[in-house]
């Protein structure tokens, strides 16, 4: 019934934020949520013209994020959970006063722009018991799950490589130059955080690694580049790295090679098999048994595992997308929120402290002159 | 806000029907609508109990269709659509009850089981001045749309030949005989209407032809085939078609072609280029001029028209799917609704009219020994 | 050794000539023959210069093929074969010729320009006890003779349905009125036969749904078409096909589409499993049985059939292509012509004659109004 | 004529050796050379009867490639030049006496197996004057020319960033164990030289980033890794490179990853565009201009480069594959030799003396640590 449904007040996510626009969409996909609260743009009066035009009551649109936490947590009806969608350097302040509150928290990757208040945040969340969800898009595609899921089942054998890439071109010109939507911030230190595509896409590409191989490198050592003159930040980053089994794995990371719309790819290989998946052609998940053919696995058909089949929501070859990606998100963070589950596939604040000491390590690693560095 | 939503009510789409909940999750997708009342189900406890997990008030969870047309006839606060997904006999009536009692009407295909209620119908939209959609979800997929404008804008020149194929195996084995979910209506052919594949899939291709070319073949030889013994009506069809210009053209509709999930494909060529469409792979459409390297075109990318650009969400390489192309469908729906839009691209009673002269003239080119007949 | 080559005699072939290189490329690929003889052009002076350039001794560089076969039968050393590749409309008398000079035979398709003298010419091969190979190129690909051992092998199961394309656009624009190499002669009825498309490119399609089904249709419905205005033999061919189990197929045959190169491909279905090849990636092929995940079988590589491996000269994953399928219908001559095999996969004069059957019954199909006609 | 062929004599490629039936296909191709003498195993006798199915006269099958080189040079019909396809620590010696000899050398890659070697050896080639080609197979890809070709003519832009991979699973497990065909020696650090994958797969993709981009990085940074346990050489290497001109590079080798069969790939992005080829679909190069639809090239269609149409037999859409890119550099050797081309695009002693440069350097960088060392 209606009223069942999870109440959510967002933070940023404006007339012109992409990632605003997308979490919206997510949140509605299963009928979950109802989002009624927010403080959506650094302009009050825009932001609460905004809100009108999606359902929001004018007496909860608020002027800022502070304004909302400290209101809504007087109201009988109060929210359930914050959603962040801001510039990278608010989601700790925001989530911090969020859990004080006593909100549960949705909140964009990364978590922080840095290491210490990403831990600080893990800590509270803790000390609170309140749920964190942080939207790592990727780990939302059910034929992700589905490689997380056989890895796990012991498919592929002794890990032996991971190799991931995120690459784009959105960022090939200097077009923070000319006030691109979202180039300018990101391309900021202060706003973005140290890294540029490290923290960026980067941690995207960290993140899935992770979660498919079920483990995280001790090691690693990163080469980060400025390949478009004048950027303040990197925009390119390659790093190897190393597991304690002894085995290897690599991150490509970059936002400035022509062709690259938004490629993200995993492939992970062990003694006895591999995976393969593309994030433009999400429905398809390669099973490569050494001295087999080759198979390909497609969302929600034959050999699907549990978690591809409940990420789906229609049958395999009617694609599923992105949107669907980020609805699995929400879908577990609404399981959470809702109490019908403990713990889910979905990524918490813990990988926002992986993330961050990801970062860190990478930024560590580049300042020494590429050496390899312990990760945490 | 909140009331400017457009308000449905639904007839079917009960737990276990697959095309209901695609359509909530469509209506959902951009906020434009509510659904605030149903009949659900066949089973009016059961229909009644899945409506208040919708959060559909339980005054407005109705036993029959008619029940639901009548009160909400006489409600203030009255919904503006009925939506309409039973199985495809019971569309007619449905539809004219409903446009009888003033509410516009999304429903899905085909709209009728008779050439003669589809023209009835059609005059009852005309007369009533109601709103018709009808959801061939293919004209959905943005690339579609785009290949639609491209051809109008005449990028492939003089119209040569168009290939479109519609071919599944969820029917390969006689799965009605197992009581599996949809095959039993729709092998029934009281429930379905006289064509199996014809019907069900065959007028998908039919549509989709018809939209991307912008022009409708004049004849037709038809060839319908039950390959799977002891099936009651046709599951695989081929036809050819013939264009007033002399263009040439050939459907292949098959329920029974193991290894083909729900592989729609469109090719269309002229004298200058061709343009290539799967379903499978919605986000490219290969644009291939006559001497020049192959393009491919990608949602929302380079070289995207307007109804490209206007049917996406996310950037080009988020890749969007099949329940995208559904909600294009309802976006179009509420524009037509909310009086935003006179006409928009989306199927309307014409087309189903259209879609049962297709069946129409390929039962009789069949029971004539697959001579050409002339359409409509 | 050397003098074990079967010595070739080569009529056509000049220095502008495609197929004739392809032909001498096949035939050194496995080093078991030598072109020591030939009537290579038109003008027997540029014939007699060209063969000089390929090896051939000047008292063998024949001005005509009759003068060829004369002189050559009466030398010790006279040639085992005679290759024929000029225009279809000599390969008739020029095969006869041979045959009755005691030559084994190799001669690109189509065989004959009618039926009459494929006929004439089988019965010959069968009186004259000589080999006579023709060279369907796309069955020298080795995962199309694994379809066809897969298909022997019960692998499908039950044919359901055969679907074969032959596509190219480089007759999309009038090229013959401007002297394009090969589309003169292929597009005057005199040289190239009465098939214009149906001929050239339609006889390799049935060919190829014949060699991999193991059986031809008994019956078929033809629409010929000429999209090229002013074009005096037809462009584009649509065919219905009906076999005596039951099944079904159909071929599309176009040399006037843009974007399609030489866009061979077939899909064979039955009750148990699917198989799709393309030619333009010919090392694939797909294996989709029904409620499995797809399997993309290599050349070469796991679960490659006996033939497979028999036609493969390299490892999987290391391309052979086009040359390789020729030069792989030269080693079945090969082994014909020394006595090493009495049958393989080889195309026959049969094949010759069935060709000629299609064209003949696709021609009295389209002038009866597209109606069923018996095949042979 | 058949006496303007080139002669050649071959040490190694007896009855089991794959890559010396590859040099027989390839140098017989284009009809430019004969095979008349060799040495073609290390047990005489077996040599002799397999040079006696190859046409080879009794009296040039040769015990040992001494015996070849000192009789063949006493003859006045004596080779042209000497063909190497033995195990890798013979390149050397046998290259050494054969260039001392006054013959032409086509020698298998890596050159020699150590650095000195090389060095020696690229002496000795400029000081004897003679043609010394290194058979890097994949640089006769018609569309990897193509690409060279492209970047030199400013197509990309300013490089930005060379992604190379070479990666295989036939050494996947500890087949040398078993006394698989060529995994023993492969695996034999005196008999392969001291680099395992590095020098087998790694100098392929060294020699091809270098030979697209046109030019070689200035340091690299290797991890070499033995993946699987007990063997004496690396099988899997992780490379970071730079470039003078500040771009960047990656080369991954291995041999271990279950499902790749040869998949050699290279990307290259500029600040305008980028291309990218795969060798298991070697026809196709994406190009991919900035802002643009991404084109896909086909060898010698429409946007071809001399290169790729002057390295091409058959028309577009009829593949070529591994034979015929091996061919192309016969085809170069055989213009080099016969004096026709003073240089062309066929790698040479420099290409064998970079590639062991590339394995030095490797081999350093790993010794330290992984850390930066200048290349060369």
């Amino acid at each position: 019934m209606s009223n069942t449904r999870i109440t959510l007040g967002m933070v940023g996510g404006g007339p012109t934020a992409f990632i605003g626009a997308v979490h919206r969409i997510a949140m509605r996909m299963d009928d979950r949520f109802q989002l009624v609260a927010g403080a959506l743009d650094v302009d009050p009066d825009r932001g609460r013209a905004f809100a009108g035009t999606l359902g929001i009551a004018p007496d909860r649109a608020y002027a800022t994020y502070r304004e909302m936490i400290d209101k809504e947590a007087l109201r009988p009806d109060r929210i359930d959970a914050v959603v962040i969608v801001t510039p990278n350097f608010l989601h700790f302040p925001i989530a911090k006063a969020a859990l004080e509150a006593g909100f549960d928290v949705i909140c964009e990757k990364p978590m922080t722009t840095t290491l210490e208040d990403a831990e600080a945040l893990a800590a509270l969340v803790e000390t609170t018991g309140r749920r964190f969800v942080l939207t790592h898009t990727y780990t939302g595609y059910p034929m992700v799950r589905q490689a997380r899921e056989m890895v796990a089942a012991g498919e592929i054998g002794k890990l032996r490589r991971v190799e991931v890439e995120y690459l784009q071109d959105w960022l090939a010109a200097p077009v923070e130059n000319t006030g691109a939507e979202g180039a300018v911030w990101r391309t900021d230190p202060k706003q973005a955080g140290q890294g540029g595509a490290i923290g960026d896409v980067g941690t995207h590409a960290w993140n899935l690694a992770a979660f498919v191989a079920g483990e995280e490198p001790t090691h690693l050592l990163a080469e980060l580049s400025t390949l478009v003159e004048g950027r303040r930040v990197d925009d390119d980053a390659a790093i190897l790295m190393r597991y304690a089994s002894g085995a290897k794995g690599s991150i490509l990371a970059s936002q400035v090679l022509p062709g690259n719309g938004n490629n993200v790819s995993l492939r992970i290989y062990g003694d006895k098999a591999g995976l393969e998946w593309r994030q433009e052609s999400p429905e398809e998940l390669w099973f490569t048994r050494l001295g087999e053919p080759r198979q390909m696995l497609r969302r929600n058909g034959a050999g699907a595992t549990a978690a591809a089949v409940a990420g789906s929501r229609v049958p395999a070859a009617h694609p599923e997308g992105y949107l669907e990606a980020f609805a699995n998100l929400y879908r577990d963070a609404a399981d959470l929120i809702a109490g019908k589950a403990v713990t889910t596939m979905v990524p918490s604040a813990r990988d926002g402290v992986s993330g961050s000491k990801f970062v860190q390590a990478c930024l560590m690693s580049n300042g020494k002159g590429n050496v390899w560095v312990e990760i945490g």
